[in-house]
């Protein structure tokens, strides 16, 4: 259990930004991230962003070869205040003044993270308050190391360590569960999540023209439809020039399973509102979430 | 992890009677389904089954007032030999005569059970061999509670107890893992039961107008992927002048997550090729078996 109780959950909008246009220039991906944050932030209609989502890996290419070259000493230890003035990322700089700048939650994707003391690289989501201030990050803690011949290879653990901790954060709206792209296809991060109070889960992921048709809609069901909430995966727009081929189609899933709302390949920018009564509604009429037999198997959570 | 190594995964032909005609008369209910095994046994063009599996509760209407009524008096322990002669239920001798006969392992969908000493009433599956010996049995470990508003309403605790153990079966070609309907929305179990060596899980069911649409598809797809082994449910056949209005929709869906089969709503038999070919391919391409992080979250299995 969370030692801290979740806020009361009330309705909020979520904003995914399909980033495109990820090259190998990083002042010019950044550049184009805080476009789109602008973007965003502007909302559509009666829209107004609260959580803004960037996809996974938004500055660099996504290869296990480019993490080096990109990685970025951050320097966050969860539960201490981190000082924005004296980092050295210049990612980080830029998400916490976009955050700060347009009073928005962001989820800011993940980049290249290197750490200082051990030389070890992560694939790291930062997550900032509406003030700008780093609050919370996850070091993706399932490395993405799959070889479908003739399809797909692919292997972080070349470059890249996996992260040993599972994060959430805490809004005025929410209490919102924190994992990376791969992740997903592990139930026990979710499961955690879930059961410590968070009402949405969010994974900046990238899947590819293979495991995407596969296992990506798949999954965000899951997810969300056994552990009653609301499941997110904000991907980076399709790229044929580059050199991984992500799927898209940045989603969100409702407690019940159901679809609320999906992109195709292309960028773009999701407005989605988030509405507790489903929430709630699913958990009062198929309670799984009070019905677990942790007499019969352990509470992974516990 | 199992005690035992689990026998080297081999083709089979796993059967799935969707069994219809299920009224308050048992004696009507036992003969139906042993017609429909005597169907279900001659195979179909070059399949000859090998596991044929009943739908939950196939001896008695579904509803908790029913069960006490239909309770038959099991008294199997696991591990130990079960003497079927001297067996005062008369599902049980229908079920292993008629696997016996055939020479078929069979599932036998779930009955009422009744505990001699507690008295309490289980729902309960029950597995034979060729040889007709009782070698399994699985008492439904959640219990079937649901409100959903002006949907449906259903209370198994009302008369039943939840069981208390994970339980799985070993044949010459496969471990196959057992459970009931509801378990399927608490993903320890398959998890427990995959990890335990199982290729195939099978949890006869009976999902209903709201729930099936809503995730009796979802959650067979979800269990077969996050836990690479084949996945099947085998409904009762819609019967709108039942008191429960069954899905139907019994389903066999790869390690993939590929539906491999699926019945529609009316009384049927579905004969399913069970190749291990995917079994190994998944989980050598996307090796999640190999990859979960029992450092960042206890393993539910161990």
């Amino acid at each position: 259990m969370a030692s801290v109780a979740p806020p009361v959950f009330k309705p909020f909008t979520l904003t995914l930004i399909q980033l495109g246009s990820i090259g190998s220039d990083k002042a010019a991906n950044l550049q184009h991230a805080r476009e789109m944050i602008v973007k965003a932030a502007k909302g559509n209609l009666d829209k107004k962003p609260q959580v803004v989502v960037l996809p996974e890996c938004f500055n660099s290419p996504y290869g296990f070869v480019h993490f080096p070259a990109y990685a970025e000493n951050i320097g966050y230890t969860a539960g201490k205040e981190y000082d924005i003035q004296a980092s050295v990322s210049e990612s980080v700089k830029m998400l916490s003044s976009a955050a700060k700048e347009f009073g928005i939650w962001l989820i800011g994707g993940s980049i290249p993270e290197r750490d200082a003391e051990t030389n070890n690289i992560y694939n790291t989501c930062t997550v900032y308050s509406p003030t700008g201030a780093l609050i919370a990050s996850h070091r993706k803690v399932h490395l993405f190391d799959i070889d479908i011949p003739g399809k797909i290879t692919f292997k972080e653990s070349e470059t890249l360590t996996g992260g040993t901790t599972t994060n959430y954060f805490d809004t005025e709206f929410a209490r919102i569960g924190l994992g990376l792209c791969y992740d997903v296809r592990f139930p026990e991060l979710a499961m955690i999540a879930a059961r410590r109070g968070c009402h949405a889960i969010v994974y900046p992921g990238a899947f590819n023209l293979t495991t995407g048709p596969l296992h990506w809609e798949l999954l965000q069901r899951a997810r969300a439809n056994d552990n009653q909430v609301f499941f997110s995966m904000c991907s980076p727009a399709r790229d044929m020039t580059a050199g991984y081929h992500s799927w898209g189609h940045s989603m969100v899933v409702d407690p019940y399973a159901r679809v609320l709302a999906e992109a195709d390949e292309n960028e773009t920018i999701l407005h989605v509102d988030i509405d507790p009564e489903p929430f709630h509604e699913a958990r009062a009429g198929i309670p799984v979430t009070k019905q677990r037999r942790f007499d019969v198997y352990p509470d992974v959570s516990a």
